[in-house]
């Protein structure tokens, strides 16, 4: 059982900001900086990709209404919003999560892009991802 | 106008996986990996907390279909799901988009995780991050 789980059963208690029939959001208890939140669905999956259809339109009809109250509270204007699946991508918690983590006097998210570009098989490659779509 | 407002306008191609009423996805020109993907909503909108509930809540719904055809297309199983508001926090087009990157043979995004602990106010931001959702 991981520790989210344990959160949304009441055995491990959480801050919570948010919390409706689908979706709980509570502070980061280790925050990348302040108003680091967890968006976790009450629904127990792994991944995104597990996550059904319902969880998924909850959590993202929400993720605005988060966002701004986020804002709001530590004055905030730019954050990002980073959702990590399977060990090699940095998911530590096998329970789907979004973290908000506010951008703010160099505290925050750090990123490194290293962009390439597309190969001659775009069109083959998007191609296959959209018969995907609809398997 | 955005070079993504010109995307949904048919101004400019793309390599389109997916499309419904309200959203848009299509593979990135400077991917960091093999099928990384931007998810758009037609609204047109600067950042996530921009967004109505209905387009955040059709673009939430959509992204594990998205994630596990991506997944199908690449044969990666480990993927990040992005979206960055503002400048500071690397957002480069002034248009809400989600980015898939799959995690595989060390492409993909590169996170620096730099995290803290929380502060004796915890509690005071949680219920003024709560007192600001309902705002």
């Amino acid at each position: 059982m991981t520790i989210f789980q344990k959160i949304l059963d009441g055995e491990i208690p959480c801050h919570r900001v948010y919390e409706d029939d689908h979706v709980l959001a509570f502070l980061d208890v280790s925050p990348l900086s302040r108003g680091h939140v967890l968006v976790i669905p009450k629904e127990a999956r792994a991944t995104l990709g597990e996550l059904s259809d319902q969880s998924a339109a909850a959590i993202g009809r929400v993720l605005p209404r988060l966002c701004r109250a986020i804002c709001a509270a530590t004055g905030a204007t730019d954050y990002n919003v980073l959702q990590n699946n399977g060990s090699a991508a940095h998911q530590a918690v096998m329970h789907v999560h979004f973290h908000i983590i506010p951008r703010m006097n160099e505290q925050g998210l750090g990123i490194n892009w290293s962009a390439g570009s597309l190969e001659k098989d775009a069109a083959e490659l998007a191609a296959s991802i959209t018969t995907a779509t609809t398997a």
